[in-house]
């Protein structure tokens, strides 16, 4: 339309050139709308997702903690937000950035000793998608690029794609607990690169980085001043024995946005209350970046107030044993999960380290009736309604990701399921036969520690080929 | 730097370009957070504002009904709320466009026996403002425009110039209730407006629009094919005696975006509970901006799951009673500032006819010492400690803006100093002498009415100038 008005300007006499306007409706989406693209979503719509109708549906897909209502929040976050709404001191307006006081107790449970942050550095967003959606969108110009992690979560490309930002992503090793391929990311950072998304622990992995990997990680960023977006959702959700690091308490001279929010520790995902925390010990960030979060937060103001208001009491009453309940039965059920699907040929788990999620290799060539994980995945929910993620909807193919939150019972009966399936598809049936009874004997509370060792050194070399004829 | 990297490949081989990354820390913020852009905050910044310590002061500036605690939340709100946590239904992820339950209770909410509605009709929103930028959004491409009013409520340019979308005003009418001069709005209209926003009952300006000027504007959107955004925000907020007219009940043919919420009318602003209402009786909006709409509202994954759950308890179960004790208390402080303002040699206040603002004019050639209508609110401050947002805030110079909401006390006395500051620093003292006493004795409840009807005819023609020498 541009064209035709440009072309009309050259041969009508400038006095002459009527005003136009439309005279039909032509009512079609913008570019924003049209790139704002789900690519898990998009995936989905493209499978027959039709389970069988004998066997009850277990869905492992969902990356919601509370499906299935084993997993609930402690009584004090429900008090809390009770108090909140009854108080009626959270009903108005407040800083588009959230109130003082719930801005202070977020900046209290995300200090560190070596980078402690303070209410000014803190941004309450309406979950965690909309801090990451900030910080993407101040960083970051149409035409630039930021890196992601693959497999990794695609809502990153969905927030940058909307705004003409690419994405350019960076290899995880599966064969190294899914720790950065550094080279990969280093050759992944130009000139338009605007920041590096860093996820830890990791969402469809499970892993959590070493405190020498993230050291990596930063030296790599500070070497070609890219600022990190750390998203760090699972922050303090990794198993016992395992340690946490957030990357802003080892980062002397990399700007990071870090993104958390209740979302998943505190089992509250539909309440969207997420925020940002800006760590930047040598004041890179400049007072223009700062302001611009600020100006970006006004676009929707917030999150509720009521949780807002709740926010101190939760972030300070919740029981360290409703953590470990929760860290601990999602512990149990990687466990269980790893130990059986570790026994099925041409299955190649990854067992995780925190968060609430297990990848599993599939070597296809073992499955020749499928040609990708999707065909894999949707004849497993055909056959056995059991509904796992698959790996290309995290850029990642012959994978698919099982989640963790579900009651033990389905669990294990998701994983004998699985099993059944893999062993019936086999391209040597054979392996059923042999397998079958020794599986059922299986103990895996104690072969899991000798299984995890040695699987963890040696992935995908098919730990059962010795199975096969 | 783009220019630098051509010129780079123009004179060195291909093959030895060598990957040209940062060598120092530039990180200045995108385009995006430069122009998202709030004009009542950048214009409040620079103004000071520093109240008299003698007097208490009283901000007639935020449009937030709850922060004088004289408007609450119904019981029956609260309990919703309440009961909606207690629950333990509502704390997961649901779809992006929220809960069907939820939607439900808005589309039966909002359906109108010419325009009904559906579950599917309806796209719950952080807010009415989300709901704003998400139908900004979905419309309109960078270059292309909105049209907007004027005066008008900034969001509607701080969301649209933040994605490189232009807004161009209209003019509204003080003269004439503030009705839209719909000769200027015709010709705003381009080939590159993607839509009309029409904000009914307004903020500023509390009119509330007849249905024969509402299908004015209709015929005019229909003529240049233009969909419109309808700021219903302050639906049904509007004094006994008038009558409001969803646009959509009026629409034969044009599609019409509605955005509303539970923020003015329940009383809750901070709650962040918006939604867009698809009214699209001819499928002119195709399958693609519903589409548009259903992924933009993925960017942040809508409003908290907790007031979704206890939205049909809210909507449902709100007495009566409660609507009407809100607005007569707004309406008694529209009639009693009214009457005082209007008895203000220089001001000329507008009646308003629902919302909770009155736009009051100034004659500022009565006030010589002040150049703008921003000197003489701040100065109100610093003498006065009484707080109105100037007209510049709404793009609307020679005016400032009160809210309606504060307790009826503080209204008077707001209004009394409002008075004793005007006749102070009229250019003709002696006014003050003269009516000095009148005014006191005035009735203003028997009054109002015989004020109101020589007043909107008579639009700042300065009603008292007669009391001048």
């Amino acid at each position: 339309m541009i064209a035709r008005e440009d072309k009309m300007n050259e041969v009508v006499p400038k006095s002459k050139v009527i005003r136009r306007t439309r005279t039909t409706w032509n009512v079609s989406p913008s570019f924003m709308a049209k790139n704002t693209f789900n690519p898990i979503r998009s995936i989905i719509e493209t499978m027959n997702l039709s389970p069988n109708p004998d066997k009850k549906m277990i869905a492992l897909s969902i990356g919601d903690p509370t499906v299935f209502g084993n997993l609930r929040p402690a009584e004090t976050i429900i008090q809390a937000v009770i108090d909140a709404v009854s108080s009626g001191k959270y009903n108005g307006y407040t800083m588009s950035t959230g109130y003082e006081e719930a801005r202070e107790a977020v900046a209290k449970y995300s200090s560190t000793p070596t980078a402690p942050v303070s209410a000014q550095d803190v941004i309450l967003c309406s979950g965690c998608s909309c801090a990451l959606d900030i910080c993407i969108s101040v960083l970051a110009n149409p035409g630039q690029n930021v890196l992601v992690p693959r497999p990794g979560f695609g809502l990153y490309k969905t927030l940058a794609e909307g705004l003409g930002i690419k994405t350019k992503p960076y290899r995880l090793q599966p064969e190294n607990n899914w720790e950065i391929d550094l080279i990969d990311l280093e050759l992944a950072i130009d000139e338009q690169t605007a920041a590096i998304i860093v996820n830890n622990p990791s969402n469809p992995c499970g892993s959590v980085f070493s405190k020498t990997h993230l050291e990596r990680i930063l030296q790599l960023a500070e070497k070609h001043c890219i600022p990190i977006i750390a998203d760090e959702i699972y922050e303090h959700f990794v198993f016992p024995g395992q340690t946490y690091y957030p990357l802003a308490s080892l980062s002397e001279k990399v700007p990071i946005l870090s993104c958390s929010g209740l979302t998943k520790r505190f089992l509250v995902p539909g309440w969207r209350m997420g925020w940002i925390v800006i760590n930047d010990r040598q004041n890179i960030f400049t007072p223009e970046i700062r302001k611009g979060l600020q100006t970006l937060s006004q676009r929707i103001i917030g999150s509720s107030t009521i949780i807002q208001g709740a926010l101190p009491a939760i972030l300070a009453n919740t029981p360290q044993s409703f953590y470990d309940d929760t860290i601990n039965q999602v512990k149990e059920n990687a466990e269980v999960s790893y130990s059986i699907l570790s026994t099925v040929p041409g299955l190649c788990p990854v067992m995780p380290s925190g968060a609430m999620y297990m990848m599993v290799g599939v070597d296809m060539h073992k499955f020749p009736k499928f040609q990708t994980d999707l065909d894999l995945v949707e004849a497993l929910v055909t056959e056995q309604s059991v509904f796992c993620l698959p790996g290309k909807c995290f850029d990642f193919p012959n994978y698919f990701r099982i989640v963790l939150t579900v009651p033990g019972e389905l669990m294990k009966e998701a994983c004998f399921r699985i099993r059944e399936f893999c062993l019936l598809h086999h391209r040597n049936n054979q392996v059923k036969l042999q397998i079958d009874t020794s599986i059922h004997s299986l103990n895996y509370k104690k072969d899991i520690s000798a299984i995890i060792s040695e699987k963890n050194t040696d992935f995908c070399d098919n730990y059962y080929e010795e199975l096969e004829p």
